[in-house]
């Protein structure tokens, strides 16, 4: 019999309602034949109240156990959709992360999953049982509590999914799927049948937000195909899954934008070996996570570093590189914080040319100025004036065709 | 070191400004130098909130997954009470059930503890830790969590007082320990210094709420010495202890009552061997809790059975006893559930004499009528109508003198 994982998220099981639409929703997929592990997110907003409670006490509640607080939540909609299984007659238990042991490492509140025991699972699968797991958490091999952080129930999802060796693994959001571009900027965004890993990963760390990159980038690794869909109706999702050449690689397959991050440039650094790795180091020490890294060519022995960050670490990143500028006797530091990133993202870019002029001609023609550029093998991005971010994303959808189905 | 095992319901965590109260209490305990177990029931009103949202599913919820949902609520007790110590610079670790291995039987929302291991909490106290422990909880052998019904942090208080050998189990609520009546219907009640486990047994099944029936159950079992005092201020509390002949045996101790039960009577039943049987089979098979029985002297061959059970199930009993009546060819089956029942407790009884001679006459004085008595014997027992109740407390508690400490 085939095995199927779901992954219900915090929207799709905010309140006892739509617990039981899901309940509804699993029942007929047992009906149609297939084993069923369903793993559920806490229920929408109960996350942030307890994280408030524990914020009570101090800024930084001790690790250990905030996860002991945080993965109630999850608890409790393991519990309560088990329940509602059992009360529409489908036979379900609930799972909690230390009763199948989803073994972690012990980095509280952002642990790594380390192995999951299939043994108990199976056993109840072989029962005719839904198992409902509690996303989000774990154990480490002492016992203690873990879970893994932001988006952690979709790699929680994505993990047993693997472990079970499941067909596929679906992600019930909010939305119907993947889209060529955020549909609320672009009207004719259209929404992609497939898209393969490693553009999927780039459209999450674009700012789509409809996976974590961290469960993209489990699922590339173990090869689990993930379908996302949407709980609030029947529409067919959009599946990520590994690149296959009898589909069709679109040269462009989608634009992402994301207008979270500011800008910081360092003036007049001396162009000496090691300057930037201190500069790097200092942004370690500071636990800044650093998108986009761009140094000018050299002028006269010194060159301009310019980095962006998420907005709200600006003003840390500031006083840091303030402080490293005098060290190291560079310039002045800039900042921006009206800022965008645009980006055109597909794997057929590795056998294209020509995508990146298009891209840069398209918003010559906008009179869009491109202030940085970085590229990868299947991505290019651009960052801009932030208030250009709308034009810009409708404009290059125009301009690669992607409102049409690809023709091969 | 000594070790303290201190207990904190749901009243006295029922936000985080008492949380923080009560980690500065425990705090302070250490500081005098003594090893502290705390246990926390859920905060006031979550467990009421779990349980309505799993009702929304089925009257019944599944049991196994009821436990999960409800045992979510002291898990982030025991979450936030470490974040609280630990905020503060009171080093804590919480503990759940399955970590601290609180093994219990699989009768789920009602299960009974049968070991605990030590071994974990050791460690931690030795390493100089508070272990703050979820109440109420624990697995069972094949790792599913349990919950130990009404009153269950009590109970995880006590077994965990004797599995440490604790010098007493401080049990923390919001009176400040058990009176000689309740206070709220007779202004001198007067707070008991010290209660033999029995005397507190017939207190507690009489309608004292302190603490539960199974809780002094078990205390009296394993010999815990248990003190309830208030988690609002620092007044002396009760010490609930075994008798010890070097302590005054007060004849009576204290007064209780309740008006929570009503009363069936069978009449006109035949008394032959086996009827009485055959009624008391049908309570059991009804799942009813049957408190006082009596059954009146023959009269010509028949005979009429009362007994008394919570006003809540008072519909089942009549309709059972309705169907009985017809097949043992008895007569009406009538109910009053205008009563009350008013007891006089005390270990004293056992040697002296009197006490129910004083005890009716009070209620002769009174011109209160006696519909049934019971007795036991460290307490008699007598349900009147309940318009009489809050007199006949006042009444016995002067009559047996009461307000005045007892004299050797």
């Amino acid at each position: 019999m085939e095995l199927i994982v779901q992954k219900y998220g915090g929207t799709s099981v905010k309140d006892t309602a739509r617990i039981r639409e899901v309940a509804l929703r699993i029942a007929a997929t047992r009906k149609k034949g297939a084993q069923v592990v369903a793993v559920v997110s806490a229920m929408a907003g109960e996350t942030d109240r307890l994280l408030k409670l524990a914020r009570d006490f101090s800024e930084r509640p001790s690790e250990r156990d905030l996860d002991a607080v945080l993965s109630s939540g999850e608890q409790v909609t393991s519990g309560l959709l088990a329940i509602a299984l059992n009360a529409i007659g489908c036979p379900a238990v609930s799972a909690q992360g230390h009763q199948i042991r989803i073994l972690t490492d012990s980095a509280f509140n952002n642990a790594r999953i380390q192995d999951i025991n299939t043994k108990k699972m199976s056993e109840f699968l072989n029962e005719g049982k839904v198992v409902v797991v509690a996303g989000f958490q774990g154990m480490d091999k002492e016992g203690n509590i873990t879970t893994l952080g932001r988006g952690g129930s979709d790699l929680s999802a994505i993990a047993l999914a693997h472990a079970l060796k499941a067909k596929v693994c679906e992600i019930y959001t909010d939305v119907d799927g993947v889209f060529t571009a955020d549909p609320r900027i672009c009207p004719n965004a259209r929404q992609l049948k497939y898209i393969f890993y490693e553009e999927m990963l780039e459209m999450a760390s674009q700012g789509a937000k409809v996976l974590q990159t961290r469960s993209v980038e489990m699922a590339a690794k173990y090869h689990v195909p993930v379908m996302v869909l949407n709980s609030y109706n029947n529409n067919p999702g959009t599946l990520v899954c590994k690149e296959d050449p009898t589909m069709e690689e679109p040269v462009v397959s989608g634009i992402a934008s994301n207008a979270q991050e500011a800008k910081v440039t360092v003036r007049h650094v001396p162009d000496k070996p090691g300057v930037a790795s201190k500069i790097f180091e200092r942004i370690a020490k500071e636990e800044l996570v650093v998108d986009m890294i761009v140094q000018n060519s050299s002028r006269e022995g010194f060159t301009d570093m310019t980095f962006t960050v998420p907005k709200t670490d600006l003003p840390r990143a500031i006083s840091a590189m303030e402080q490293l500028a005098k060290e190291i006797q560079a310039g002045s530091v800039d900042s921006d914080s009206n800022i965008a990133k645009v980006s055109v993202i597909g794997v057929g870019m590795r056998t294209h040319t020509g995508v990146a002029s298009k891209m840069f001609s398209t918003f010559a023609k906008e009179g869009i100025n491109i202030q940085l550029i970085s590229t990868s093998e299947i991505k290019i991005s651009c960052v801009i004036d932030s208030k250009y971010m709308e034009l810009a994303v409708r404009a290059l959808h125009d301009a690669f065709g992607l409102e049409h189905e690809p023709q091969k």
